[in-house]
């Protein structure tokens, strides 16, 4: 399971460092230095922006939910199936700045180059890069450039360009350049997608460069959506500018600024950078916005930006980290670091954009949300960020009126059916075996608002979106099944594909199943609330959804008598009615060169008709729910579900390991764990150029604490089982917890938890109810 | 069931008339009035070429086999889909010949128009119009035009146009044309198809016009493939010709031919058409091969053409004609030879080409080869046309190297699965769940097969052939499944798509599973033959398949263990695992004006998750192999499958009729026959435009013989069980067994068996043995 992968940069607490460039890692490193404060997303590309072909980098700059849409040709199209595409737009790069000492222009491909090193200082949000170069001419100068994606202002990306000449005094002149004639390398990036968007996408609108402001306004051909974007410079050290040109082309705009620099005395050039687009704000305001808000930034300056963006990540770690002591115990949070970052950067905070299942670090995936934010990254931030996760939710609720349109298309007369892939609310999914069919995805959104409200105790959110979302997704599976005498008089549901996606339109999947009924308990629980809290908010709601009482009824009813698959001969839940008795997976008839890629190299029907499964499918719906599952119970369909699971998802094996550790197979956990933590650092799959693997890296979290820890909120009620893995010495982790914050820390003497802040808090440690009554509460436990 | 559609032609046994040409009727009658001799294909245009728009009309040429191929886009492509198109292509007209009376051109626009009709006449195999027209300047002819696709030559298409002035002398000029600037009409045709073929596919090669002759040679942009064509020109009648003229364009050709012509005497101009392509022969070949048989159908000339063309069908008739004593039995005989007219000359017979769902009528459904030909079309022409359905039978063994690839794509080590939609032989279908999971067409081709070597005894086909396609479809079946100890050892399909196209990627699916069996003991069986009877050609054969005895084991245990689903509650068969937990259907969602187009209006998610049917599905399998059943199980089954089964498909209710009659529910059996016999002559799915429906036209012959007179062919034994529809006097058949001709009358009194050449011959009746010694034996028995 582990694998005998090097780590690709130094171990290192909290900074990832590339210590030499090599163009061969280029492509990936790009996503591992990529930024983001969830709505503007950049690639780790150059300030020289170095022409690289599509196999060695991809200049990327994203604002998330601004997509280019185009018709999609189907083979045979059927009803329902999306006429146009959402791709993640790749937008015009203003990072360009190159840099020119006394005519000569800095490059690492010229002259020489010494004490390299780019370092993503994952504390702190920033990324910066240093070195010492000697120009073919012998002019010698330290370069330092900072870069962050500003979390203060979520439109502003800022730079900082710092040159000291050493052994020289010159003119230094710095060359700004706005890029507008950009385009998604699809091919590469989503190899599997023949409908484009090919080519550039945006139509320039205007291109202005003047009084040290570049701007841009452009259309997309195909959404009709505006972006507008824009820089502004300015010499932070001081030194007067004695040459100012101006260039504004239709697809580019260029300023150059030349100061006189004299030895030993950096130069600083500050670079702001703003992105805005029309789903924002009307056209008309665009450019007035973006000129008024590179303004404020230059005004506020990169100093005062870089404080706040470590004040916000410094509010994020304070919860966030994972403190490990082991040996190897540096190299793993090395790797939490990486994920947590990753995902905390990525998540969108307007109640506008969700996030991507690549965050926005790179155009994979067409830069789709899935249901990886609510099953993976949301149970990491209701705990340790709940403005950002009710954002998301916040988010998925604005979508509602385009799942209802939805359900409608799928024969559904009532009630919302939320899109398997999507950016603008609307199904983009093109191959409805494995999207549409995940109707799993109703019951995801369910069991994360669920989650959020049981940790944060939101009854406002509850109230003004929360019943709302949990009626339209429980009308659904309300519809889609029935009761069967074949099944006893239970409900079955046909026809749908679960997470498993080898395993596909299969009839009861047990997730899918289960997943429902606790979809249906809570929006029973949630009607039944509201009308007692707030009865007015809820007729109100009841009139608006043309909601009834026998509704109710018919949901208790369901869910009361919800089909759970169950195989006699071994006991344990198989994934779908048909599992047993698909053909058994014999892997040595894959060449070990295809074993890993089956759709790339198998007809689906082949994948279809073998027992065995791509992901944790059953299993997830185990632990997510474990409170109605025996230890026993979980052991046995555990050890079954480790046979026939082939772990080709990178959602599969932080979910096994949490299991295992539940279970107390703490070995296998913890090599289920170790193949996660560095999965997306150390690149495993090879594919970490097209962007990060979010869910996986949420799944590493969950894994320290509801794995080692088996921290569970299951029917409002927090609880622990911490186990330690013998290759540590100890753990401890913070959990923000209806408005507390508590600290566990797991050692060889056992668990202790003190509350830091708020109280009381009350849960359940191995069963029985421990109480902290207030901050300073502390409670200590053998384990 | 049955429709209040009122018939659209005269009733009249043998000839389908037009009496009135109306613009609104002509796209269909295109289709009825289309002729083909199994390898030109020409719809029901006329000469005069008008030029309708593209819902009005359709010129449409067409050669058995000759496709173009152009790349298919996919929203998202699986591993296996085709990565390019077959469609029919439509290829150059050369029927266009203009008349001229004295310089006023014919039209039937212009000046006025008395007796028209338009004759196809089913028992000679001929089109024939007739009209008296008076020219706008007053000038009076009648003309007469006949045109036949020659089942004497098979690339010759002959028209004879008579021209007799009636009220002047003059010229008449006759203009032939040919014309290359020829596309299909995809977007009307096959409006679910995206990828085309669009515009003009043909790149003209050479074009000459000279000697009375048109010629004319292309190739295809895609597939690669030429086609040849040309057209010579003859008076007939013998007056001079006084003036004629050439033009050769780039993409058509003119020959213009005047001649006198004296009132009361008719002008005959004979027109012989060639098509060839480079499939029948070397590309050096064509123009030469075309020109001389122009030369030698001109030498045999028209008349000499329709007397063979009348002689073809004599013969068939003899043999295919069913006649019934009945008030109604007029219409019903129409429809039966409207019918078996276009099935008898639809199929291809030169052993290179198969039969498409549209025959060669349309550019409906791409103009593809699918099961319809195994299982509709060649029961009838194994008894009808025995040298026919040897033709078919070894065009599809021509295909195994393309269905031994497709079997490998789809993960199989051994053996050919053939292709569920094809022209060339490779897989067309580019929608699998509704395309290749229909893994029941290797058992279809296996059953026709070995419906043929029992009906023929031709032992030649099954050593030559036969044994090789029964052992490389029988080791797919042997490979896809698997003996599953939750089904009490019994061997398992999972994963596969039944006839019925509302119940997709199933498991177990009755219908499959029952033909796969059966498919394995043929498979068996023959191997077992061959090796008593030609042990050298079976070393042969195993040498060159790889076959090991071990295969024959592992088919019996197969066979003996193979899986069907049984419901205990309702003591039925379903048609699948799934099929009886699906949500009830109900009808009263669905407003009435989609109930029929439910892929048009639903998701297939909606569709597939709900107990219905599209079409017989079980059903059939216990029609074909219903000597496994009891009439109270067949009874069961039928009462449960009428309650759910939506006849949405055209090859349906002739399949239900069929078992109706079986089990003695007469009424039912006649109101489906009637439902299927006149199905397509007074167009019940209103899209008769596209192209003839030849499975649902081979089914009512079916109905007759194996519903009515309950005749089955099982185990190599012959078997009737007559009954007389209350609605007849009586109706009488032939068929052809082993050599023999037999002859059934059934009347209200008895059945009659008469052997009218070769013996002798044994059937079951009723289940005891009859045997008909020599010709002349008669059998008569009370009903």
């Amino acid at each position: 399971m582990t694998r005998d992968k090097q780590p690709i940069y130094p171990i290192d607490l909290w900074d990832v460092t590339e210590t030499a460039f090599l163009l061969e890692n280029n492509y990936r490193n790009e996503t591992t230095f990529s930024l983001s404060n969830g709505y503007i997303g950049t690639r780790g590309t150059f300030e020289e922006a170095y022409p690289f072909d599509e196999d060695h980098g991809l200049e990327g700059n994203f604002v998330n939910g601004f997509y280019e849409s185009v018709p999609i040709r189907y083979g045979e199209a059927n009803f329902g199936s999306p006429p146009r595409s959402q791709t993640l737009l790749n937008l015009p790069n203003l990072k360009e700045t190159k840099l020119f000492l006394d005519g000569e222009e800095f490059s690492m491909d010229a002259g020489s180059m010494k004490g390299y090193s780019r370092t993503l200082h994952m504390h702190d949000g920033l990324l910066e890069r240093k070195l010492v170069w000697t120009s073919p001419g012998g002019k010698k100068a330290a370069i330092n450039i900072r870069r962050l994606a500003s979390f203060a202002e979520k439109h502003i990306m800022a730079i900082r360009y710092e040159v000291e000449p050493l052994n020289f005094s010159g003119t230094v002149r710095f060359q700004s350049a706005l890029r507008a004639d950009v385009e998604n390398h699809t091919r590469k990036t989503n190899p599997i997608v023949d409908y484009g968007p090919f080519g550039r996408r945006l139509d320039p609108v205007k291109l202005t460069a003047a009084d040290g402001t570049l701007y841009y306004e452009g259309v997309t051909k195909g959404s009709g959506l505006t972006v507008a974007c824009g820089s502004t410079h300015r010499i932070a050290s001081g030194q007067p500018i004695i040459n100012r040109t101006y260039h504004a082309g239709a697809l580019d705009g260029r300023f150059s600024l030349t100061v006189k620099a004299v030895q030993g005395q950096s130069v600083v050039l500050e670079k702001m950078i703003c992105y805005a687009t029309s789903l924002d704000m009307d056209l008309g305001e665009l450019e007035a916005f973006t000129k008024k808000t590179l303004e404020a930034a230059v005004k506020t300056g990169y100093d005062r930006l870089e404080e706040a963006q470590k004040g916000y990540f410094r509010a994020f770690w304070q919860t966030a980290d994972i403190e490990i002591e082991s040996g190897e115990g540096l190299a793993i949070r090395q790797g939490l670091h990486f994920n947590l970052f990753h995902i905390f950067q990525s998540a969108g905070r307007d109640n506008q954009t969700g996030m991507g299942a690549k965050g926005l670090s790179g155009e994979g995936y067409e830069g789709h949300y899935f249901w990886d934010t609510e099953m993976y990254v949301l149970p990491v931030l209701i705990f340790t960020a709940p403005e950002a996760a009710r954002a998301l939710l916040r988010w998925r609720w604005s979508k509602l009126p385009q799942a209802r349109e939805r359900a409608r298309i799928l024969g559904h007369d009532k009630g919302a059916l939320f899109p398997w892939r999507t950016i603008n609310g609307q199904e983009a999914s093109t191959y409805y075996p494995l999207g549409t069919a995940q109707y799993h995805i109703n019951a995801d959104v369910a069991y994360a608002l669920s989650l959020y409200l049981q940790a944060t105790g939101d009854t406002q959110f509850l109230t003004e979106c929360g019943v709302e979302m949990f009626i339209e997704t429980a009308r659904v599976w309300a519809d889609v099944g029935s009761f069967s005498d074949r099944r006893g008089g239970k409900y079955c549901i046909c026809c749908v594909t679960g997470p498993d996606e080898y395993n596909v339109l299969v009839d009861n999947n047990f997730y899918t199943n289960l997943m429902a009924r606790e979809n249906l308990r809570h929006a029973a629980g949630a009607v039944r609330w509201l009308r007692e809290n707030a009865p007015a908010a809820m007729d109100t709601l009841a009139a608006r959804l043309d909601f009834h009482q026998e509704e109710l009824a018919l949901w208790d009813k369901i869910a009361d008598n919800m089909y759970l698959p169950y195989d006699e001969g071994s006991q344990i839940y198989p994934m779908d009615d048909g599992f047993m008795i698909r053909k058994p997976w014999d892997e040595s008839r894959i060449p070990p060169e295809k074993r890993a890629w089956l759709y790339e190299n198998y007809h689906p029907l082949f994948i279809m008709r073998h027992r065995m499964s791509k992901q944790a499918d059953a299993i997830l719906g185990m632990y997510l729910h474990s409170n109605y599952f025996s230890q026993e119970e979980l052991r046995r369909n555990y050890d079954f579900y480790q046979t026939v699971t082939l772990h080709h998802s990178s959602l599969s094996t932080c979910i096994f390991g949490i299991v295992a550790a539940g279970i107390g197979y703490m070995d296998q956990a913890y090599a289920y764990f170790s193949d996660s933590a560095r999965m997306d650092l150390d690149d495993y799959h090879n594919n970490f150029y097209a962007g990060i693997h979010a869910a996986n890296m949420a799944g590493t979290w969950q894994a320290v604490l509801n794995g080692f820890a088996g921290m569970r909120l299951q029917r409002s009620k927090l609880s622990f089982a911490p186990r330690l893995p013998e290759q540590w010495e100890s753990y401890r982790f913070q959990i923000l917890f209806r408005g507390a914050r508590l600290c566990v820390t797991v050692g060889r003497e056992g668990a202790e938890f003190v509350l830091l802040e708020g109280g009381p808090v009350r849960f359940d440690l191995f069963g029985h109810e421990v109480t902290l009554e207030r901050a300073g509460g502390r409670y200590f436990e053998k384990i």
